[in-house]
């Protein structure tokens, strides 16, 4: 429960950014993966060209690889013939050497063979397998796709951190590379906490509410790809609450719980993190909802402890852990865009601290609720995609103002 | 191998994603998930609330329940004095009535005792324990959340269709649902083609390039969290691949091949449908790259054939293959997004033919590649987010015109 020595000046978002960021390393383990198992992974390793894009000259088109000089003055009227002197196919290479007046058959992906130094396309020739008359001049050097043109051998393709795309991993495939090491992704578990709640699918006891926090957080989390080291709900007892902790620190990067941190008799955070031995980090954000968050690390394990408003807890979750994962997983997507949006319509919920609600941003500009939106809202009125930060001591927010807004990471 | 008789009229992009639209349909099976593990799927029924949220009147804060007229005229210099008849926590129904001149300790979430119509937060108050003062006025009805104000009982949540977010799966939760209807994912069969091939990893022998098409499109089709019911390359032989076909056809729901489609000797794709019986559908779409995909259908599973071009094959399973799979899959996030762009500098590569190349659209402006970029090409040289589709016949694109782009769908 909470004591009066329990009080700190609370936090700032930034401050308790920081303060988290500093209490965690980036994680350096890494797997080897097959290059489509790693995409939506991050590169762990900088990757360069085992050979070059192409790695041979490259006949773009069906046609005759022949030299440009002997195609002088051919016209549909007046064909040039050649003798043909092989046929050459994607993924062969011809033995034959182009000298003037022969050429050779080739095929789209094929290496343009020796002595020939333009590749015509059939449809400028009458298609012939012997000889082939040629209907159209050509210069020295045409369709013909240079050696590494997309890529020299070496050169680098990928670098250590890329988020690993199909695209990339396309690349990554052309250049010879099979295996790439991506790093292993954070698992964190998820601690829900609270007398009230209730699994979903069990009938509801007078005074009980369902468990949203465990399914939204968990949930989110999934989104970013994080492992779950466990999903469980905690008693509301100290003791009971400390070891589940002191457990699931073995096997996990971070510990996100929610519940037990406001100022009542039930807030059995605040002796949690004393029977760990724990150090604690911070008590409290100027935000709202979400002012109770709590921080401490039990034997290098972060454990953030957020408020068990529903949301609150998502609002924390992605402000605050948010933060600190994309750290952990090196991975931006995580991280919320911020951006600066004006306002359309009036807006009468700002207070004395900084609060965040849910908003629509579109095109620079940012749509706020209509009515006061409360912070236990799970459903949106209206079509949302953002969180709108509104700043302390504003109480009312103009049509035309401008106003911070997190945009949840989309991977 | 390509016969004259092949040859059809070319589809446009838009005929022949109808063509293939009409040949598939969605996928009706469902599967039943907790509901963060349903995070990230297509809702397959509506969910309507068991309870309402909140199932009674909920204290929003920690403080005391009592009858505002009581509070009349209070002050901190002119407290009034109440008796505290009981202690309610979250989780918990006090059995108290209370009655004028008394009062229930009440924590956040704990459901407003009988005979209180308001609560009071503590910071008002001594916080006493049997008698407590109260230093603040405070009218009827303040600080109580009524029943259903996020939604009644019965209401509707989540419609069949719905994107399972993590916000939504939290609403479910909260409304007393705990398992629910996804749709099946599609299972998709990636098959590349061409003697040219070699898997990334091996040697690569003389006139060979390494695969990248199975990486990238399987990569995709992870991306959009389809299920690869098999990753194989394809020999360049007709009556092997028909059987490859023949097989997979059996545990997949679609099969997208790449190679075998163009005018050559060894485009084997035009024998493969006729040794299957197949229904062929289209060959030829009026794109650059990707002229040549086939799609044919063998006994009710669909195949698209793509070019072994790789930015062929690419975009063309954005374009032709993605809507195909949004379809199946009812999942819109499939779908490329279609935007309209004023073009921010001049761009010398369009031709006779529809032309699809790499851009960045940004803010409603879209930047086309500096150079003329080649179909073949892999990596961009610069930083690209979408596909600018360029009309036939416009050799130019002078900056400040309007081009149409697609933006690969993100999840």
């Amino acid at each position: 429960m909470f004591h009066k020595e329990d009080l700190t000046h609370p936090q700032t978002v930034e401050s308790a950014r920081e303060i988290l960021a500093g209490s965690i390393l980036p994680i350096e383990d890494t797997e080897s993966k097959t290059l489509y198992d790693a995409v939506g992974g991050i590169l762990a390793e900088d990757v360069t060209a085992k050979v070059a894009q192409p790695p041979f000259q490259r006949s773009p088109l069906d046609g005759y690889a022949l030299r440009g000089e002997d195609t002088k003055g051919a016209s549909k009227k007046h064909p040039v013939r050649l003798r043909v002197i092989d046929h050459v196919m994607a993924g062969y290479v011809s033995g034959g050497n182009v000298t003037p007046g022969t050429a050779i058959r080739i095929m789209t992906g094929a290496p343009v063979p020796a002595g020939a130094n333009a590749v015509l396309r059939q449809e400028d020739t009458d298609c012939g397998e012997e000889t082939v008359e040629v209907y159209a001049e050509l210069a020295p050097g045409s369709n013909i796709v240079p050696v590494g043109e997309d890529f020299q051998e070496g050169s680098l393709i990928a670098r250590k951190g890329d988020v690993i795309t199909s695209d990339l991993a396309g690349a990554i495939a052309a250049a010879g590379v099979s295996k790439i090491a991506v790093y292993r992704r954070p698992r964190v578990a998820v601690m829900t906490s609270g007398d009230e709640l209730m699994d979903p699918g069990q009938p509801l006891l007078p005074g009980k509410i369902y468990n949203s926090n465990q399914t939204v957080l968990a949930g989110r989390l999934k989104e970013w790809k994080i492992v779950l080291s466990e999903v469980v709900s905690l008693k509301d007892e100290p003791e009971s609450c400390a070891e589940q902790i002191r457990r699931a620190a073995k096997r996990s990067d971070l510990i996100i719980t929610t519940g037990g941190v406001s100022v009542g008799q039930k807030d059995i955070m605040h002796d949690v993190w004393k029977i760990l031995g724990a150090k604690r980090l911070f008590w409290r954000v100027g935000i709202k909802p979400g002012a109770p968050t709590l921080a401490f690390v039990f034997e290098d394990t972060l454990v953030i402890a957020l408020s068990g408003n529903p949301f609150a807890a998502l609002v924390n979750l992605e402000l605050l852990a948010g933060p600190v994962l994309a750290k952990m997983a090196k991975d931006p997507r995580i991280l919320p865009g911020k951006e600066t949006a004006v306002v359309t319509r009036d807006f009468h919920g700002g207070g004395k601290v900084r609060r965040i609600v849910r908003a629509y941003v579109e095109n620079g500009t940012v749509t706020l609720p209509l009515h006061k939106q409360l912070s236990g809202r799970l459903l949106a009125e209206e079509h949302t995609n953002c969180y709108a930060d509104i700043p302390a001591e504003l109480m009312d927010v103009p049509a035309g103002s401008q106003l911070t807004v997190w945009i949840p990471g989309r991977f």
